[in-house]
């Protein structure tokens, strides 16, 4: 072991990379940076790097994954604070948009770029907090699997046409579009 | 005038530059040519070219505005097929989700690169369409506004998601996630 990678344990370093390259997707040009700058950043060597992530792939998988956990706990928090239902559904969404305008290369990484993390591109958290709540709006699982889609859709349609300049990004029209009473009758 | 460009009148040498664009757009790299590849396609000129587009820019925009043009007229002719209301209202979404399918490299010109080309990234047709349906769908202007944007959303949200590979690109999918009893009260 090279003394750079001496100060890490195993499993602090892949969190350290993870940190930098997180950090490096919300710096001014919005990259995750290659893996031999990776390297530099964390003051490690690259073989140290390629360790825990053998190619950029495997590293832009493990942000998306990182960014997908980071979001369902913001979804999740949102959905508590609202009470829970239909409005804590809503929360949901509004917390998609929200996200997605303040960690727009992340959000792309996770949602625009390469293979899917998982079937769905949403992490087992999100995806189980997505289910609950429609299952408890609606009782036919179909509708509740539509419901899911729908809501999905509705909130990154806002994400992407707001990152893409094509609606205003502004919190009062998330509020709009996303208001309970004028979606899923 | 050289010889290569003598065989065009003005208008027809632009239509002709639009359609090789497009015809790009189609092939298997999706990219729009450059403009010197664009003079090689047809057969004229660079200067030829440039007196019609001055830049990369200006010619993805034409070729964005000519996608968008397309679209509302689909747009139109599905509403008028389906008999109009809020089922002609739902096909101009279904239509939308397709025309993102069938041409993504055009879609994503249209609604994910550069700046939009007027103020809401639809055609003044596509726009006037929209307007018309909501209106007849909601008689409170501010209501009929989130409608629109709301309908919009969705349906670029089903489109991107589908493109990106998210969700599976099923015509019977996006029947389902925009059947008129199951998205706005």
């Amino acid at each position: 072991m090279s003394t750079s990678t001496a100060n890490y344990h195993h499993g602090n370093l892949r969190d350290a990379l993870l940190s930098a390259g997180l950090a490096a997707l919300e710096g001014p040009d919005g990259q995750a940076p290659s893996l031999r700058e990776l390297a530099r950043r964390t003051g490690v060597s690259a073989t140290a790097v390629y360790r825990h992530f053998p190619d950029k792939q495997a590293l832009d998988k493990a942000l998306a994954r990182e960014g997908l956990k980071r979001l369902g706990s913001e979804q999740a928090e949102a959905a508590k604070r609202a009470g829970g239902g239909a409005e804590g559904f809503a929360e949901t969404g509004r917390t998609y948009v929200r996200f997605a305008l303040a960690h727009p290369a992340l959000f792309r990484l996770m949602f625009t770029q390469g293979s899917p993390v998982d079937d769905t591109g949403t992490p087992d958290e999100a995806r189980a907090l997505l289910t609950a709540n429609t299952q408890a709006l609606a009782s036919d699982p179909e509708r509740a699997e539509t419901l899911a889609l729908q809501a999905w859709s509705i909130a990154h349609g806002i994400a992407m046409l707001m990152l893409d300049g094509r609606i205003p990004a502004d919190d009062a029209l998330i509020d709009r579009m996303l208001a309970t009473d004028s979606l899923f009758p």
